[in-house]
């Protein structure tokens, strides 16, 4: 665990240390839950966007992107149910002040039963060796039993609670003794429901202010934009709608770096098909978009999905990709089948028909929705923390390397003169100014070549390309390679194709 | 002014109609002043977008980018005037209750004064012909002279008004007897100061909630990241940092279609130099920027600069690029030179130094700041509205072209096969599935080829692609360029360096 801790701690730092992601607005002392992109983050990010982007609307015929406006109209929001079950339950502590969500109070004493209960099992592990049947154990053991009952009812009461009363999950609160994290105090507040939409007044007319929301999720964009799209795009079912977006959410636990921030970024794409089609299509989906994170050379292992058992009011189908992020496995992307329960929604807050004619059928409906939806920041979280790494070299010396998919790296080489002098600067400029048409390409200069490497292996560069002397003789250069810390000897024309065979697009694009 | 009018009005149906912009939340008829952009709109937008920062980002060894929050630390806006000085003067019609911009008001008072000096001018110039001297006319024909004088006057109170006292604004408005213009009621409230920020709060902690901001420019984004970026980056004076992103304002009076939105998107660049050289600089931007916007071939005569005579009190010098807009010349992009203010703002506001340690001077400063300043909504607009052509043809037949510079075009190329049969769209896919990942490009096969030829060209498609019988034969397409409508027979295997040379960004970037 806590080498885990160590590890993502490191992330962070690394982020901020390499100009990859900084608090926002540090020099106020930030701004909770909110992260700004640094220079180098900000390629990364923009790259992976690009790459879901031509994945999904540049290589699919049936595909087309959208850019809906953050501000939307309030009723979009009444449709969806956000402006009367976004909620989460709030409790706040009248002697600290703080304030928390109640059912993750319940939920943090519930995992510290379970964790009792497998700290006994452990035990019973380490004392019977090979002759330990866990299942028998944990069935038999009074403790165990205990422990795990006690868990079990707990959040079954915490579930009906929650749907039914909140008094019910204030009582069990206060039943259960639980206390403010922070101070002890067990002084609580009836648990109320808090909306999670950032609010804000649209003030165009004297008599009243409108009220309207930062939306939360991007998909709303999408669907009221449905017919818009099909018709003026002649667009035949199936076919989907992707974007990429800001949505904002009032997390009042936000935490875990940008995994979970106020202020995010979604890559979605809602597919539109035949109703009783539904299935056939999640399945594609959920096929497709592992591909697509597997494409990235993460490492198979990182990834898993998760069946949804409990599903959202709107959907009949639902599955999460899991990634290992450095807290765990955690969802990095959901395909949803999303039924037609936006659309018709839809249709009864504005009065209009959504449907398609479908000419083969000859027949009009509200088509069905599947829809995948990828966390941006997530995304990027996930590569990042995963790319770097530490490593002991055959000199016993060690390195830190971000080993980022090079179709990712913000910068794909950077040209070093080996010594500031003899025209070799003048050399690796010239290098650049071919380059820098088709690459994000660096100049670097400062310090001993070999630190210039570690340097650039820690910002995740594929290429160092280093001008020496030989240079001036026979126009070749050295070329490295980041992972392997191989160098070639290479004549600078051929440069251009070996970055570009490496890191275009359209080679990794062709692995899924 | 009608010409220029219908003009106007067959840019925004056109957007619509062809898939480029809608207007937000439709089905709840819109949302005033927000547009979304649909799937032509959005990869036009991405265009602009990735050509501005290639240009800016990519192309230029001293410029990094940065993606900052939309939320930041409201003392930001404390810091940068904001939230003391971003207000527009309002007043209310207490019978209508429509709300107007006060020195709107008055000066479309003095507008009408303007416009009948020139009715007289044009009737003196069609009585005198060649004999007419302008000049001498408006300095001695009585009524020229008294109209003119009084829209001066007008003006000249109305920013003395504005500057010191609203109440002689609202005197103003009652000497002159302007009435509401929709209602005609001159039964009028105070002149109120209006703070155009969206507030929201962030709901965290149980005692207070912290008043938010979303912000009302990009550039504030990149000041208060100025020195981690700096430093992360060992940038060296002079250097800058490009972002991209949304900004809000709560505009009262907001038309013009994409030109005035609430929520916009800017790309913007600061450029941070030594102290007494910001005005070297601030020259070479200015050119640097028309020199982009020349490289996109909308025609000289469209852009003119309007250096300000009034600047704002953060600037010691700045210009707009204007652009010759449906309704006139109005500002693109601004360029400006806005000292250390900001820098210096925050660092009182913040307790903390934001100073560049320059080896070479061996001495701290605060830089100062060269602002290019893009609303990428507007460069959609003046690249969507100048490429929309009514071409009357040789043959008396007339055709509706958006002729986009195909670097910015949505669609590269429509690949048609002439007929439904003979394995003609089996060909037209194989084509479609090698180029397109390279390229956007779209396949069409619904009605006669020569409408599908109208519907790219009114979609500003640079090429069509048709598959014909000979194909079959020899592995040749006709080829046909949207502006020249000339047609080449070439072969399969020749297509993608033909798009390639004609679309590639670098090859666009080379012309500047």
């Amino acid at each position: 665990m806590a080498k885990q801790e160590d590890i993502f701690k490191n992330v962070i730092s690394h982020a901020k240390e390499y100009g990859f992601i900084f608090p926002s607005s540090e020099v106020y002392d930030g701004l909770s839950a909110v992260y700004d992109y640094a220079q180098n983050g900000v390629e990364l990010k923009k790259n992976i966007r690009e790459y879901w982007w031509k994945s999904m609307v540049q290589m699919n015929d049936n595909i087309v992107g959208l850019d809906a406006a953050i501000l939307m109209h309030p009723t979009t929001w009444k449709a969806s149910g956000h402006v009367d079950a976004f909620n989460d339950p709030l409790i706040d502590n009248k002697d600290s002040k703080k304030r928390y969500r109640a059912d993750v109070l319940v939920e943090d004493y519930a995992e510290k039963l379970n964790v009792k209960a497998k700290k006994e099992i452990e035990k019973a592990r380490t004392r019977f060796g090979d002759a330990f049947n866990e299942q028998e154990f944990i069935t038999t053991n009074a403790r165990v039993v205990e422990y795990l009952a006690k868990e079990r009812e707990i959040l079954e009461r915490l579930a009906k609670g929650m749907s039914e009363d909140l008094a019910d999950v204030k009582a069990l609160i206060e039943e259960l003794e639980i206390a403010d994290p922070e101070t002890g105090s067990r002084n609580w507040t009836d648990v109320k429901q808090f909306n999670l939409m950032f609010g804000t007044k649209l003030g165009a007319s004297a008599d009243s202010a409108m009220d309207l929301y930062l939306r939360p999720e991007t998909a709303q964009g999408i669907f009221v934009n449905f017919l818009n799209v099909q018709k003026s795009g002649r667009m035949k079912v199936p076919f989907g709608i992707a974007q990429t977006g800001k949505a904002f959410r009032n997390e009042i636990v936000a935490r875990q770096f940008i995994f979970r921030m106020r202020e995010f970024e979604q890559m979605e794409m809602q597919f539109f098909v035949r109703p009783g089609e539904e299935m056939k299509h999640y399945e594609y989906w959920k096929e497709t978009r592992l591909k697509w994170h597997l494409s990235l050379g993460l490492g198979q292992a990182n990834y898993r999905f998760h069946d949804h058992e409990k599903l959202a009011h709107y959907a009949n189908a639902a599955a999460d990709i899991e990634f290992n992020f450095p807290f765990g496995f955690k969802e990095l992307e959901g395909i949803h089948s999303r039924t037609d329960f936006d659309l018709k929604a839809h249709e009864q807050h504005s009065g209009r028909k959504l449907q398609y004619f479908d000419a083969e059928l000859n027949k009009n409906y509200v088509p069905y929705v599947v829809e995948t939806s990828l966390g941006l920041d997530r995304m990027f979280l996930a590569v990042f923390a995963t790319s770097l790494q530490e490593e002991v070299l055959e000199d016993g010396s060690s390195r830190t390397v971000l080993k980022l998919p090079s179709v990712l790296a913000p910068t794909k080489a950077a040209v070093l003169p080996l010594v500031k002098k003899d025209g070799l600067p003048d050399i690796a400029h010239q290098i650049i100014d071919d380059l820098k048409w088709d690459f994000n390409v660096a100049y670097d200069e400062k310090d001993a070549v070999g630190r210039r490497y570690r340097r650039q292996d820690a910002l995740g560069t594929p290429f160092c390309i280093t001008v020496d002397h030989q240079t001036i003789e026979d126009q070749t250069v050295t070329i490295r390679h980041r992972d392997s810390m191989k160098q070639d000897r290479v004549a600078i024309a051929d440069l251009k194709s070996i970055i570009e065979n490496e890191v275009s697009m359209k080679n990794w694009l062709m692995k899924m």
